[in-house]
């Protein structure tokens, strides 16, 4: 007797390792860490209008949103950046109504070109709106209409690579230029990326942790279908957003074999939904694995005062509010352990910076292209979505 | 033979109707509705402080956040409302450093007295601000902590009846204290509430409507453990939030055999969530069922002008945001429907305002209250957060 194939063959991790360094021939990605930024920060440089809006939506918003969340509370930065990404009316009017045309920059990025969100506000901007080269910046694909455009219009144009999906943009110029102009320090946001692929492809300690938690996922995938990250800092709920993007995106899909695959995602702030959804993780199904994320110091010394007139609740006095909500996390991580059959783990970043930030991010794109490929999906389409934008189309009568 | 009792009897709607009567003997919220608001009214009227700031979690912030989240966008309170929260050290001093504290009004919330968050936020404030009659309010069951010392400081005080839960307490004075001092017309809003509670227990239209999506929700709940709120309106974050509580948290229990129940809750926002999420829903495994929420008339008047310069998609010109977004919820329900397979609602609130808002948030209480009936769980307490809260004051040394 010979075996030839094994149709139901697991795949090792080095297969997996071998296929993530194959992919990056083709899937663009995975080295946009080490790209040339100097053209992005000259361009920043000369910025200066106030409010940077940026038209763009799902992969064109995510990522740049989720960094400047988790920074805005504690940078101040001198600008301010707002994204139009919905098509609700009251939500366009009212953001309008907050901003002054004449002291804002607008960065129009759309990788096909024809977004419908993205494309119908341009166009209504259009019609109060001068756009031109002193406050205007275009983000698309090479030779789409949106390019076109630019170039006719003398508008200042950076190409996404066709090799680069939205919701894997983060470190392209889809996130980086937003980021340069409102004043983050994109090198060392690269860098923290850089660390992290350098980490895994040199198989140090995150290749086992990446490898050994996808494994994880997708052997249990049919009892633990949903993976809930609880990230414990108000600031990480832009980051939650992306995530869910990345990983439903990415992830729901038929997989070689048409068999239907997903993991769903969900984002919860701590200690806010301890007060809401840990009740369901506590006591529901038992169908979800929990991710911590914690912040190892928040650099903000807030000290409730010890006698304090407000009754009861004294053993809160005089520690840190950095400290109280560390043992929040904690306390939630141990009454959960206590359970014994709910899988977790813990990230624990270091501080609220873009190095940070951009490790983690990149280490969830990772993750996900590993879960990917042991799935037998392809993580980088979207087949799912033509379907309801065939269908617009027809009612718009196109 | 005979049958005396049979174990595995599936309840009737009936039997359900006539438990849900009797629980308004011990329940709360079911009332609210048709208190009289004159009290709060009044009150109201005498705060001048532009700033509103709730401290208050869960319960304490969910339902008020969610109605000022829906309309603020569009009525433009001459005051602002906001909430301390979380713990998180940065997240409390960027508020901090954006209210001016002689300025502002303070509502403490916490049914208990004894919220960590909530008196630990209190605590810190103390050292700084002066609370007193003229600027504070507070919220609490009767004879708390926080109550006595309302009392002393002859701080007014509010009492939140002791059977109505945090999540069941939007209709109470927890969410109609803050939402009247803004000016929301909270007589409008109690409207909206006890038409749903008439057409319920009157057995209209809404009766059928909610006793049928509970059913399913129930009898399928092994196969459609996850329930996706795909709400065509950015206004309706908030609502999706306290959605996501009401559901996590009356539904993730154990019923009367010591079965784990529940059901995950989900909250997306369309269009932008058709970026993201929705491929999951369409390609992924099918244990999702999702209801649409659309507003029919957002009164914003918002046209795509005609013949503009920007390039391609000219079908979308001389249309109203407006008629695009229902187009937009309507392609996504279309493409969901041909799948066959994904169970799917749709509900449609007439328009932005407080008596819609009610309306839905009303419909979603009566419905959690249903399926828990036919789960056989308490849906009103939350016995698996209390670990946590245990496993923090022991490590806080108390």
């Amino acid at each position: 007797m010979k075996y030839t194939k094994n149709f139901y063959q697991i795949r090792s991790n080095a297969h997996i390792l071998a296929q993530l360094k194959k992919e990056q021939e083709t899937v663009g990605y995975y080295k946009l860490p080490f790209a040339d930024t100097s053209e992005i920060k000259r361009f920043a440089q000369g910025v200066t209008q106030k409010t940077i809006a940026v038209l763009g939506i799902g992969g064109s918003s995510l990522g740049s949103s989720a960094i400047y969340d988790f920074l805005k509370r504690k940078y101040h930065f001198g600008k301010t950046l707002l994204f139009f990404e919905s098509t609700d009316p009251v939500d366009i009017k009212d953001k309008l109504d907050r901003i002054d045309p004449d002291d804002t920059f607008f960065i129009i990025i759309s990788k096909s070109g024809t977004t419908v969100e993205t494309i119908s506000i341009f166009k209504y901007l259009s019609s109060t709106i001068n756009f031109h080269a002193g406050n205007t910046a275009v983000i698309s694909g090479t030779g789409t209409p949106l390019h076109h455009f630019a170039d006719a219009e003398k508008i200042p144009f950076f190409e996404l690579q066709q090799n680069v999906g939205g919701r894997f943009s983060v470190f392209s110029v889809v996130g980086l230029l937003p980021l340069a102009i409102i004043g983050v320090d994109i090198d060392n946001m690269l860098r923290g990326a850089q660390k992290v692929y350098q980490g895994f492809f040199e198989r140090e300690k995150i290749y086992e942790m990446l490898m050994e938690k996808a494994r994880f996922f997708v052997e249990n995938k049919n009892r633990f279908r949903i993976n809930v990250l609880f990230s414990y800092s108000s600031s990480l709920e832009g980051f939650n957003k992306w995530y869910v993007q990345l990983w439903a995106e990415s992830l729901g899909k038929r997989n070689i074999n048409g068999t239907r695959q997903g993991l769903t995602p969900l984002g919860l702030i701590g200690p806010v939904d301890q007060h809401s959804f840990l009740q369901l993780i506590m006591e529901g199904v038992r169908d979800k694995t929990v991710t911590f994320i914690k912040v190892a110091d928040f650099e903000e010394q807030l000290i409730i005062p010890p006698q304090t007139p407000i009754p009861k609740l004294e053993y809160l006095e005089g520690i840190s509010f950095s400290r109280l909500i560390a043992l929040q996390a904690d306390a939630t991580i141990e009454a959960i352990d206590a359970e014994g059959d709910i899988p977790y783990d813990v990230i624990t970043i270091d501080k609220v910076d873009e190095y940070n930030i951009a490790e983690l991010m990149y280490s969830y794109e990772l993750l996900t292209s590993i879960i990917g490929a042991f799935l037998q999906i392809n993580t980088y389409d979207q087949p799912g979505v033509e379907a309801g934008k065939i269908i617009l189309k027809r009612k718009l009568g196109a």
